[in-house]
């Protein structure tokens, strides 16, 4: 960050008063701009015991499959907002969301958090962020083609849990050095 | 927002192609400049069946009581963010956070994520943002006099849930007239 966006001058890493830590502060109208973490919504969109997943037909991790997730947006509540991208990513309507999943990524300041829920009627499609969508029983499973660790995770989990009849709400941190595993 | 961040000269609000909103982007680098909700961390911290709660020493809501809690930090874990919440507004360390209410309010592009916990050595001080923190009890809590109302809903929850001995994390969002409520 080089300018302040309400007056266009120059901003400078200071800790403001009260404060305790460093804030791009502007040197010429004084505002603070504070940056904090960003949430990433998605679903665990699940069709008579299979879920729903998607290639992904941009970068990151191009070609590997994921569950769809993306950015929470403002106005929105967690499962509107995973709901949005499930709908863009796979053109799937889903219902009775229950938050399942959140994860923690302290080192590039995100936390993950994902709804289970129903895929209405089981239909689905494509979204332009993918390149093919499909609905995976357990043993499907493209396991050694997953985009992500964490979706990875939530998987592994989701079928544990299937099983056991649970769902217990899970919270755990991803460290830097897990992401290339 | 007026400027850009990265080149300082004038942003307009418009929607980037392959998007399908309006961003802030500047009309000379072409820098999009996305905004996204904010999470707001906190605890429910307990010590031999009492709540520890903070009389705000600043506006909104100044003079009246809450469950410490603030803006999450880059850099931070959700759990790491509430406990450094409490040690900053009340003085008190935490131990075994379990992930325990979750409320969206869409309105203000938030997310209020609170965590039970386990106030450690039932020892807590006098943050420079408190006037006065306590441990109370249900019948002592004063119930006319909190600030927020996700704070209220999550203690009258919370009582609920230590008689049943069971603690579901709850999902709900708020509305923009049930805060004045």
């Amino acid at each position: 960050m080089n300018f302040c966006t309400s007056c266009g001058n120059p901003v400078a890493l200071k800790i403001p008063e009260g404060d305790d830590r460093e804030r791009y502060v502007c040197t010429h109208c004084g505002m603070i701009h504070y940056t904090n973490p960003r949430v990433i919504v998605g679903c665990v969109p699940e069709y008579e015991g299979k879920v729903l997943l998607c290639k992904r037909a941009i970068e990151p991790r191009k070609n590997f499959w994921t569950l769809p997730a993306g950015f929470m947006e403002n106005g929105e509540t967690t499962p509107e907002g995973a709901a949005r991208e499930t709908w863009e990513e796979a053109k799937a309507r889903v219902s009775n969301l229950q938050l399942y999943r959140l994860f923690d990524v302290p080192y590039i300041s995100q936390v993950y958090m994902f709804y289970r829920c129903s895929v209405d009627n089981g239909e689905f499609g494509v979204g332009p962020e993918s390149l093919e969508t499909d609905l995976y029983a357990e043993d499907q499973i493209p396991w050694g083609e997953i985009a992500f660790p964490v979706v990875k995770e939530t998987l592994r989990e989701y079928f544990r849990d299937v099983e056991a009849g649970h769902f217990p709400v899970r919270v755990s941190s991803v460290q830097r050095d897990s992401w290339r595993k």
